[in-house]
């Protein structure tokens, strides 16, 4: 089972077997190195888009030995700089006005406060676009108690500005692995306060949970997990009979598979490359590896910019999608030679070996779109005969002993990860979607979800789209009574059959 | 449930409370008015594109009342005139050449013979292409005998040229609904011969045995249907517990879906309306209703050659996709007065309604790629204050009061089946997986299928495909072992999880 | 100089020495021969898009020998059937509903009739977009007689509505050479009736009043010349200073070149391939030879339809140009095995030459674009040892003794010309240039033309431009006072200047 | 006469009565004030994209006041820090990848030293890429002398790599307008060496030579200049019968124009908007405001992005143009309220004004691509009831007091010129362009150019054109004898007549 994505978040490999074994070892271990081991990969990502613009570089104090103190006399958090509030709240506002969704859910939700008594632990990605999903729980009526979920990733300034509106944040950039359990561990661990709903995104919060604080899972109405790691995990408890709650899968609805994969490449390929290499795409030679939702939107905005690009594939249909949107599809032997840029998008492994490396022309562009640092055979470089340039951040310039100079983006990370931003309005389609998962497992009656894992429902997804809509000033056309009927539909949806292929 | 298709076949709705009853009723009457009223609607639909080149309108007696031999002296055959077989052996060969993937099946399969023993009773449009898949069939071990699904489509000389070479076929162009049902019969019951497979489209010929021959499924190991309206039936009778042997829907197959839909559309669009009116694209205003694959597929054409096209919506999801495509997403009603052309493609009914029409500008042209003959509220325009002029074939001015005038292609039946070709290679995908399904059913083991309808497995969908990569010089990659234990994929397929959206 | 067209009329080489020697005779000779080789080629090109939609073949009598009058009592004229004027006032009408343009310049110059006194003699195709130009220029003030510039191109019912209307037309569809000859001879020696202006379009009709009537030329104040030939032909005469009255190329004016040969090619390349072939764009792989207008045009829509389109040419600079708009640049020789279909496009000879034709593969088309019938060569394919065969009109497969087809459209001839439609947009934009032409020379004040040859000026070409603005329903800004100063421009135009590329 | 250019450099309005009336005083004024004014807007323009990578900020001392001598005992130059060489060195030969026609160049004209006893002054930036124009001119033959035309833009450590083999280069980051007219002089004023060449960028270098030492024209072939600006300035000289050598526009040259407008700025805009907001183009609603070469590359990129793009045009021609590539033409009153993005592409001034900026709607996004800064009326925002606040650089908040946020970029200045870089290839095509100049006038026979402004000959833009093809692997064809005659051209160009449009 292939899963591709880049939209700058953590994906693992469901079948593969070693990653198997270590999750199955994962709740039975206990202590620092066994932590250091189960932390999910994504904790530890690169994650330059999202950083902070102050830079906090000259207070080198952990912020686990500050004391301080909101301006309302609270120290139930743990951040980086109290005082950075004021620019954080100012980031925060700009990200509100590309989340209007996340506003309008406010306002249509507020009068029956459907998070009301919802007391949320949080574990995610700690950003302006973040504190808009949070700030929106507060005012559905949810208390939230919030952590990070990758070392690297929080803005500082805007955890500090959440912490000042009394929301216990315990979260900074730069966290040691150590810092990164204790956050978690403060955030769960709270005297008099305890979680029923938990909103994840790579498993690290679920997982310290089910190993340190199993009693919380009693009163836990639910889990909504966002990533492929996280959703992986619950799967696989779920298949072990362990998964004590009900769980919502929010990766894999079509809103914000779309949103990830084939529209949010379609611009961050041509925003990595930019940005890196400063490439005119006129006229270049590009093959894409890999023809799924990620490749389609990289084929798309490389060929709309003039690019003449062919791609690979092992399977026939998306082949045959390729040559029917006018690529062509060849082996990468056969073409490496005269490629100036080359973008992996497989999820596969050594894609890109060593040999097509050795044989790429002089100054041709490497990069991966797909998964993680597996596709492109990076390790293969790193040999004596070769040597390494770097010539800016995030690029490389590999030489071989004839003086041709290949050129690798990120060592071979996630490009959209490393060298572009994701657009708010894609964040708002995935916070949305959180905010709808909570309160539909908060709300469900009594026996709607069993102690297993589900997908958003159809019409939840739906009702996500539509509060993006007037983002487009989109006008929806309702079905007549006479229509409904003759379609054999709700009027308000859901719409397609499950297995529509959008 | 909403289904689009604009592949120039007939459609049904499936959850339309009407065509239930009339199909509960359909296996219990008898008798040619009730048959006049069960006959599906695709076996009368006019049928443009495949129409005979010769003129065969000379001889007025019917081909029941002719007495006619082929060369190797056989009389087990009723078509308008044999002598046409090398006119139409002619047109088979022109066929072939766009239809490699039949011929290279033949090739593979032919030592082994898969349809060895098999007899096999189709019910298709007998043309070119449909030749070519016969003689694949028989190729691959089966004997055949062939009735025409629709009184108009036969293409003369190519039933000459089949029952030339000793294939049983019993149909022309132009049947009444007498002969259709006279032709089945003659091809059903043939003494001394008995159907072990039933290749169908659209759910007559397997209405027919139900009905005078039930005994003939004592036999039979499977039914491959081809169209909505087929598979519609086979459902409801599976449904209703009625189905005694295992049923192949190779309409669902994301092959010819996508085909059908998707890429043949975009291309149909422009032809239907280039050959009806012989439009500017350029900077003409559209309006698409609908934004399923059919819409898809009319909107990245025209929007391609300059149109400026937006769309409606009922589903906040495919709105949202136009959105991102770079379409406004509009109501009918508030851009019906500045739109050059309307477009339906929803499979609902009444999308454009008289008061629609009555705001048209003069000149605006309206058709349907959708859904039979219902989209466009067209009898609301056979009303005494407007003039029909008919200006070309399939070409209808009506002139209102005012002397506006309002261009109406095909009196709102499907544009691209009355107006425009399909072209062979969509042909060669659907001809190609039927020959799979009758194969796959013929050799399953006892047991694989159940009395039920069934979708193509996964890996048939892919060997189609592949089948076709040849017409453009595509060449897959394979999976190295090390790679297929990685992605946990078998190498040769199946490539993605049934729910793989494409 | 190479000249590219595509717009569906005749093109002649100004450089090419044959040309030339041929039209230095052309003034000199006589007689029924020396006609027969003067006559412009475009005079004989087949033509079917213009083609009458009513049939006439039952008649066979020649329209000279008939005697006609209309419902006003006149014999002023010579059409097929004077009956048919209904029929063609319908096509007239129908016409003017996409000729917004010229409606529009009667109503803004009908108060002041800017051709009041014009005495205009045309020779055009005669089709119901020339009659809205005639019966515009009539309403301005004009009196017109009128006669086909083509033996084939005549639409008989149309010619029969402008008879009826009492415009002297002489001309109707399928003339011999010397019918061609009498009816310009009819429309211009008409007693007390003397022109004092030309409309042409080849240069017949100005050649016939050289010869036969020079001293026409006395009262003439000037020619308005459409076609490429037609401008060469005045060229010569200027040079040699044989010109004696001023003359206006409307070929070369930028609004036309843009329609005839960019947009329109755009559009009439899928059309003409469409039509004949029904072959499926999507993964084909395509050459265009030469990427001028007409190769631009060709390759836009193709790539839009999912072909996979590459180019050769000549010139290192447009060259470049196909680069950074996405298409390989090959040698023909290259590519040819691989290639689908095979498009030229410009204006050389032999471009495809026997060689490259014996290396296509089997079911390759080809066609033409570009230049009269000289680019594909092929008269070396009238050759024993293949076989023609035709399998519908304008498509010949030529098959090679191993069975390979090759598909050649329309005898090598231009494709739109003979296999597609050209929209009466285009011809709006070509015949409100001429009408404006007509009003500009008519009224020029004495000295401001020369015995020359001009471009329409640019402020007329962008008239023409902007009368055909409301059909998109653009709205045009206004530089401001201050604007206007600034730029060093009248608010009215022009706005660029003379080199100015578009 | 609208000049619209899009490349980041400066630009003036050709008949703007001001800019004349400052030319005019230009030459005859003198001292250090005088000179500020009549300093070129280009030379102070900020320059974002060259910018140094290493941070020479820590050094504070003058270079004027520095004794610095490279490794070859030289210390004829003034740069920031020789010690840079090595590094400035690499960044060469990056370029150098990039600029294989310069390299090209240097092989086919290294064997006859076309440039044998030039000496050459230059005035231009300071980048990689000028290093490799200066470094090939040296390999042709010539002597050459270096300063910078904007005091901003040098790369420290290239200005040193040069320095460092021997090239007198007289420039650093940062100068003063002192420091500016200090180098000018040191780089022309040479004991024992006096220029015969000069290649200026801006104007200025020639403006000194004209004020300060007029005898060095005695000796110049020639100059070559770059800019509109300069450009400008020739022609007025050349008006004003005081051009007393031969010149040679490059600015104008067809390959230069096609890339630093439509080509590059198709790329620009989208790396300009991505940079400073991070904006998702799929689904925005956008207004370009000028539909010459500038917005057909604006609006072709963002519509392959899946903007909704609608134009703003003063001429007719223009706007038709935009109706058949599928834009909306409207007044931007008209749709100001709804869009999210505006950007300006015209030559004109105050385009976008307050009034239009009170109407936009919350978040939108404006910006210039298209003259200086005056097409935005940005100054109209500097009043007290608006808040401007800089969220990043180049990105400021303009808030009205209703909360309404306005996002302007570069404070209206060029968006291209200050927020993306510059591909290297565009800068190749100049450069090369501008070294084949200086060939042509250094070689040219007595009498081939007279005391006038020329532009290139046609032969040599396309030779530019051919010399890049190369880095697309694209094939030319050649004509064979028998064509070119048939086409009346010679077999290696010029292949176009000079009214051509491309």
């Amino acid at each position: 089972m292939a899963h591709k994505h880049g939209h700058g978040r953590e994906q693992i490999q469901f079948a593969n077997a070693e990653d198997k074994q270590e999750f199955s070892k994962f709740p039975t271990k206990a202590g620092r190195r066994s932590l250091s081991r189960s932390i999910s990969q994504s904790s530890t990502d690169s994650y330059s888009s999202a950083a902070s613009y102050t830079d906090s570089s000259d207070d080198e104090t952990s912020p686990r030995d500050k004391a301080q103190v909101n301006s309302h006399g609270s120290t139930n958090f743990c951040v980086k700089n109290i005082k950075q509030a004021e620019f954080g709240r100012r980031e925060i506002e700009i990200a509100e006005q590309d989340m209007s969704a996340l506003i309008s859910l406010r306002k249509r939700a507020q009068g029956e406060k459907p998070l009301a008594g919802a007391k949320i632990v949080g574990c995610t990605h700690i950003t302006a676009q973040t504190a808009v999903l949070i700030e929106t729980l507060v005012a559905l009526g949810a208390q939230c108690r919030w952590t990070a979920c990758n070392i690297y990733s929080t803005q500082n300034e805007v955890a500090a500005a959440l912490a000042e509106t009394g929301v216990p944040v315990f979260a900074w950039k730069g966290e040691s692995e150590d810092d990164f359990w204790w956050c978690i561990d403060r955030c769960v661990n709270s005297d008099g306060w305890q979680a029923n709903m938990i909103l994840d995104d790579g498993g690290d919060l679920t997982h310290w949970v089910y190993k340190k604080y199993p009693s919380v899972f009693k009163k836990v109405r639910g889990i909504v997990e966002e990533s492929v790691t996280g959703v992986h995990r619950l799967y696989q408890l779920s298949k072990a009979g362990k998964l004590c709650v009900p769980a919502m899968n929010v990766n894999d609805s079509v809103t914000k598979q779309k949103f990830d994969n084939l529209y949010c490449c379609r611009e961050s390929i041509l925003d990595g490359l930019k940005r890196t290499t400063d490439i005119m795409f006129g006229g270049k030679q590009v093959v894409v590896c890999g023809y799924g939702e990620v490749g389609k939107g990289c084929c798309t905005a490389l060929k709309a910019l003039g690019a003449i690009v062919c791609i690979t594939e092992i399977d026939p249909i998306c082949a045959l999608q390729a040559c029917m949107d006018g690529f062509r599809v060849v082996k990468l032997s056969e073409v490496i030679r005269q490629m100036d840029v080359v973008i992996t998008c497989t999820g596969n492994k050594n894609v890109v070996s060593r040999e097509h490396l050795d044989r790429m022309k002089n100054g041709c562009i490497v990069c991966n779109m797909g998964h993680s640092n597996t596709e492109i055979d990076v390790a293969s470089l790193r040999s004596p005969e070769l040597t390494w340039e770097r010539v800016r951040s995030q690029v490389d310039h590999i030489i071989w002993p004839d003086g041709k100079r290949v050129i690798v983006l990120a060592e071979g990370r996630l490009l959209n990860l490393s060298c572009s931003t994701v657009p708010t309005f894609v964040l708002s389609i995935t916070a949305t979607t959180q905010a709808l998962a909570l309160i539909e497992l908060y709300n469900a009656p009594e026996g709607r979800y069993k102690q297993d894992v589900y997908l958003l429902p159809k019409k939840m997804d739906e009702y996500v789209a539509s509060l993006h809509l007037p983002n487009f000033d989109a006008h929806l056309t309702e079905l007549s009574d006479e229509q409904a009927k003759y379609m054999g539909l709700n009027k308000n949806g859901p719409f397609k059959p499950n297995y529509y292929r959008y």
